[in-house]
């Protein structure tokens, strides 16, 4: 299929980038940011526009979520099949007399960062079975771990990925303050990080639980919460613990 | 050093492992639980008690924070170094004429996970530059990450530890929570979890922040919090991404 990808930020990127290592061809990048389409194109050597949309088989729109709408209703191609790939929006945010889908990656993307794109999972919605099966197929040559979806379960799949990817991201930032305070190595917590997800590959993260909180261990949780300076850790910290002793209860 | 481990738990059974391992001598291990200490004893082939302790001339007390006082209160042996394993408590909690100290590994324990001992950071404390020494090198065996440390030092590696792995594993806990309640399968995360980590061996965990808060996704965020059906999942998700918008104001 002849495909354009319209977008310019993470994911944008690395769906191209998972494109060309797979050798499936890109006509076209589109999109409003000329400087980071030049970058990509240059990178990866595809032609962009930023006002000039080719005529394609198919269009994945990887842009904000909240510009989705709007970019949709350039695309006036009514033969085309148009996909957006945001775990949050439903296919019919999309604008237009075309074939409708969408095409999740569910992964973290920084530019800066690779990836190995046979690992991802991803999920696929379209209006027919016969579009369906083109993007799975699509899908299948990047990855090891398609499946469809609508869109119900996208949103509980972005839901839950929220908690275990961008929330835990945050603690580690957050982590990090507490320990930069008081100038100690962060890399002290790298093998206790790494041992915390290792951990969750060969048991249920519940029976994997340690610290204070769940061996009820009080004077510790005084002593933390007497060391916290910044309100933002301790409003964390007590919450947690908090939901900790609630589960185990 | 003719060594004996005090305890039965997590931290004393990965302790006697990587003196194992090590071919480090244990000369007894001790503690209440004869039905674990059994257990260990058999698995590494050490004598244990639960009323006779054996002479030493190091004691590694590796039991719960609550009772260490209690257990450090039985070693009679005035001509012996007596160290214990948490991050949480002053040499001073340990009640005898002997010499005191601390030997703290920074690793989340469970027994039924092996883990590579040469990664884990311990931090060593004692009241006089020989048993430091002592301790050091002993640590050394085991780990090419040791440091001294004191209490100040230990309790902020604590509290920091306590945000980048239990609370980290609890959001593992809730995301599985709500996954279980779509009857979504978690290994869908299991790669979007990896990489989470993986990005900040490279990244600083604030730059590398993705998710609806930091891009301030109103919309999803609404979205989110009407999807939740959950008491205690709404409260983390609500702190949560105040606390994001706040680091990124």
């Amino acid at each position: 299929m002849q495909t354009v990808i319209i977008g310019s930020g993470n994911v944008a990127y690395h769906l191209v980038k998972a494109f060309k290592q797979n050798n499936i061809e890109i006509h076209q990048m589109f999109g409003r940011n000329e400087a980071e389409l030049l970058k990509i194109s240059t990178e990866f050597n595809i032609p962009f526009s930023t006002n000039q949309l080719e005529d394609a088989e198919l269009y994945i729109i990887a842009v904000s979520d909240s510009v989705v709408e709007n970019v949709s209703e350039l695309i006036k191609n009514e033969n085309a099949l148009v996909a957006h790939t945001s775990g949050s929006l439903p296919m019919e945010i999309l604008k237009g007399n075309y074939r409708k889908a969408s095409f999740y990656p569910l992964q973290t993307f920084s530019k800066t960062k690779d990836l190995d794109y046979s690992k991802i999972p991803f999920f696929i919605e379209a209006e027919n079975q016969i579009d369906e099966k083109s993007l799975f197929e699509l899908a299948s040559i990047i990855s090891e771990n398609v499946e469809t979806s609508d869109y119900e379960k996208r949103k509980y799949i972005h839901l839950t990925a929220v908690f275990a990817c961008n929330f835990v991201n945050h603690l580690f930032a957050r982590a990090k303050e507490i320990s930069d305070s008081q100038n100690l190595d962060f890399n002290y917590f790298i093998p206790l990080i790494d041992e915390t997800v290792e951990k969750i590959h060969h048991l249920e993260p519940k029976l994997a639980q340690t610290g204070p909180a769940v061996r009820r261990d009080e004077r510790v949780l005084k002593l933390h919460e007497d060391l916290i300076a910044d309100e933002e850790h301790l409003k964390i910290y007590k919450l947690m613990n908090e939901s900790i002793k609630k589960m185990y209860q």
